[in-house]
């Protein structure tokens, strides 16, 4: 595996492979079987494959986590080298924003209002900026992200179309762990009296599909159902819960069709997410 | 010459020319000699050229010319097959915004903030969105501007290095008519008596120019007495005429080093743009 930090040398790498299909997986490091299942199913699809790592200060807001967000270069080197990644890019801030850096991309809309975009204030803005250069930098054929983060995959996808850009964007099912809890490099900052706490998620999208099943189809009841189960779950304190359209994420109050239930729950003070697509008959 | 309409067919011929050279001329039609002479730079520097002709709804502002806009394409592929263009590019509106297009490219700070982007909200972030799209259809090696839009070639250099884009941008002086105006697609909007008055712009450049040479360094004394004629102008009304820092585009009060003088003008109901940078000495 070869390791570049510059711009310069990660474009050198690229023209060196010429119309080889290469699959790109973006990542903020601390790697977890979520990210490495991205890594697989890159690795199936492609001639050759890059992941990066890069913690985008952009995408935090001012009172996020950037500072503390989990940082172990070393052992996500070891877990992709065995992988069988063929380039690790791990740019330093200098590279991805030169001085005066003054450019964002955007998306608009109902993509960016509600779930995420409503509570973390130009997340998306951050997320959709940084990629688009990943994308300039590493011109992959194929870019994976986690179904885990569904907004940031529907505004992603929506990126590159708008843009038309010529990369295909692949979503990943979310990997999770044995009890259920959707795998992400946050969940090491719980207490093990949170990460109790912490399966409320996952087990809040099973009782909305038991309740889909048996026959709900409004989708406030059953969102007020979630509310008092999290309101009795200890630690926890709900950022969103919505039902919304699975590719617009506009706001849905009949469940019918393809519709996301999105969770954001603060366990302590770490935030959760997790989400289910449901296919919702008559 | 070739010419396609569709971003799928620009693309297959794209992918065609492997690693030639591709230089783009990014364009909204009835071309006049600046824009020849953009399609000889790009012909002397590259393998192959592109020119793009497509009226970008995005980049006009709800009172503007967006619909009277003049358009030739018979005429303006006439000219580009005389010149030795490659590939005509000249898209539709849902190629360029497919349905439910939400995504924009913006260049934040001074740079948009004053001159055209204080009299055009929007303006800017039109050209960048529309711009992006284009590099990523054609994927030019190089591609050029001409200098008349000056703000526009500082926002889409400023556009291309932070989004780390893999394209040299080229600026090709301004081309004038032999009594000095700056050619303009919109010239032909000018009656013959507005066309006399539109020289009142090239005219002011050449009294700022004479004004700093005898020792003029102040800003504002040098304004006052082009406010002043363009008073005295039949058919002219001042949009802004500023004196800016040529690399960033901030105001300046004292000229010094690398300025930029910069007008827009309206002649009648025409809005006219020109410009000229100075090297000023102590």
């Amino acid at each position: 595996m070869e390791t570049f930090a510059t711009v310069e040398a990660m474009r050198a790498w690229r023209r060196s492979q010429g119309s080889r299909s290469v699959g790109l997986v973006p990542t903020m490091g601390y790697l977890h079987e979520g990210h490495l299942s991205l890594v697989r199913a890159a690795k199936a699809d492609n001639e050759r494959i890059v992941v990066s790592i890069y913690v985008n200060p952009t995408q935090f807001g001012p009172k996020e986590d950037f500072a503390a967000y989990p940082r172990d270069l070393a052992r996500d080197s070891a877990h992709l080298e065995r992988e069988g990644t063929d380039v690790l890019f791990a740019p330093t801030d200098a590279e991805m924003y030169p001085p005066g850096a003054a450019t964002f991309v955007t998306v608009e809309g109902t993509l960016t209002e509600g779930l995420c975009g409503a509570s973390r204030p130009g997340h998306f803005r951050g997320v959709a900026t940084v990629v688009s250069k990943l994308f300039h930098i590493i011109e992959p054929t194929r870019a994976y992200f986690g179904e885990k983060d569904a907004q940031q995959l529907a505004v992603l996808r929506r990126m590159t179309l708008d843009q038309r850009m010529d990369i295909e964007i692949v979503g990943c099912p979310i990997v999770r762990e044995p009890d259920g809890l959707a795998m992400s490099s946050r969940n090491v900052y719980l207490s093990a009296d949170e990460r109790r706490s912490a399966l409320s998620l996952s087990q809040a999208l099973a009782h909305a599909e038991g309740r889909i099943r048996s026959g709900e189809r409004d989708a406030a009841a059953i969102r007020a159902e979630l509310l008092d189960r999290f309101a009795e779950t200890s630690h926890a304190r709900v950022d969103y819960v919505e039902f919304v359209d699975a590719e617009n994420l506009a706001p849905v109050t009949r469940l019918r069709g393809r519709v996301l239930l999105a969770l954001a729950v603060f366990i302590g003070r770490t935030r959760l997410i997790d989400n289910r697509t449901f296919e919702v008959g008559e």
